[in-house]
C-alpha cells in the first residue's frame, strides 16, 4: 500500500538508489508492520537546480546527498509508530548506502483504506 | 480538479502513454462525474530500477507493464464511487492500450475543495 | 515543511525554472508565514504529451506555459490564507519569469504536523 516517491540529486548511482528504496521499504516493514511484499516505489535522480533544499533549516546541516522521501500510506498510525518509522528510515539509509542522517527528509501523506487498488480494478482494502 | 500522476516503465510508447492518460480521464468522467474538460495530468516513463513493484502482493501477478496511477482529487466520493472508478480505470486501460488489469495500481489522495486554484490566483471551488 | 512539486513543459529554461521555485517559496513566506529557510522543492520539465492540461476548463485560457504547483503542507491554514497563497503565487510568477496568471495551476495537499521529519530521523514538528 505505501506508494513511495524518492527524489535525490545525481550523486547517487543506480545501485545506491536501489539501496535507498530497499532501506525505506525495510523501515516500513520493521517500524509499522507493512507486509514485506507491499512495495511500490518511484525513485528519481534530479539535475542540479531541480531539487532544492535548505542547507540549515531547523539547524540541521544538509548537503547535496539529501534524500526526499514522500510516503503515501493509509491513515491510522500512531505518533509513536511515525517516530519509529522516521528513525528506521534514517538508520537504514545510514547503513546503506551511507546517507548522513541530517540528509534524510521524510513526509507522510495519509489516505483512507478504501483509496487503494492493487490491481484488477478492485479496492482490496475497503471493508 | 483531479491532478493525475501516471508512472510506468519504458515499455509504453509515447502514443500508448497518451492512451493511459485518456483512459484514466475517461474513467474519472464516467465513474465519478468529473467534467470532461477537467483534465490535468503528468505522465512519466521510468528507467528499470526506478519504478519498483511487487510482482505478487495480494496474489495479484504484476509485470513490467505495471501502471501506477495516483489521483489527487476533492474528497467526498462514496466507497461505491471509488469502486466504480477503480473498475473503470482498469477496464479502460485494458481496452487501450491493452494493460493487463492486474497491472493497474491506483491510489487516491483526497483534499478539500478549497485546495485548488485553476488559474488567476483564485480558489475557484471554494464556497 | 512544505514539499513543493512543480511541473512544466520544456519552454522554461533552467534559470526560469529556478525563478518558478523562488516565486512559489516567496509566496509561501509572504502569504502563510512559512519560515524563509523552510524550502524543499522538486521541479521537473516534461516532454510534450507528458504534461496534459485542458486549455479552457472553467473558461480560463491556458497555454503551454502552464505551471502545475502541488504543495504538501501541514493542515490548519484558513480559507483566507489559502486564497492569499494562490494570489501570491500567481502574482510572483507573473513578475518573474513572466507566467500568465491563467497558466498557474495550484493544488494543496494537507497533512498532520507529525508527518514530517526534516532530518536525523526525528519528527521535529510533533508535539
Amino acid at each position: 500500500m505505501p506508494l513511495v516517491r524518492i527524489d535525490v540529486l545525481g550523486g547517487y548511482s543506480p545501485a545506491q538508489r536501489s539501496q535507498l528504496g530497499e532501506g525505506v521499504h525495510d523501515a516500513l516493514v520493521e517500524a509499522i508492520g507493512i507486509p514485506k511484499q507491499d512495495r511500490f516505489q518511484v525513485t528519481a535522480a534530479r539535475e542540479p537546480g531541480s531539487l532544492v533544499y535548505d542547507p540549515e533549516y531547523l539547524g540541521i546541516h544538509r548537503t547535496d546527498g539529501v534524500v526526499f522521501v514522500q510516503i503515501t500510506l493509509s491513515s491510522g498510525r500512531t505518533l509513536d509508530q511515525k517516530r519509529a518509522l522516521f528513525a528506521a528510515i534514517a538508520r537504514n539509509l545510514a547503513a546503506r548506502p551511507g546517507v548522513r542522517p541530517e540528509d534524510v527528509f521524510v513526509n507522510l501523506v495519509e489516505v483512507g483504506k478504501e483509496n487503494w487498488s492493487f490491481g484488477n480494478g478492485i479496492a482490496q482494502y475497503a471493508t
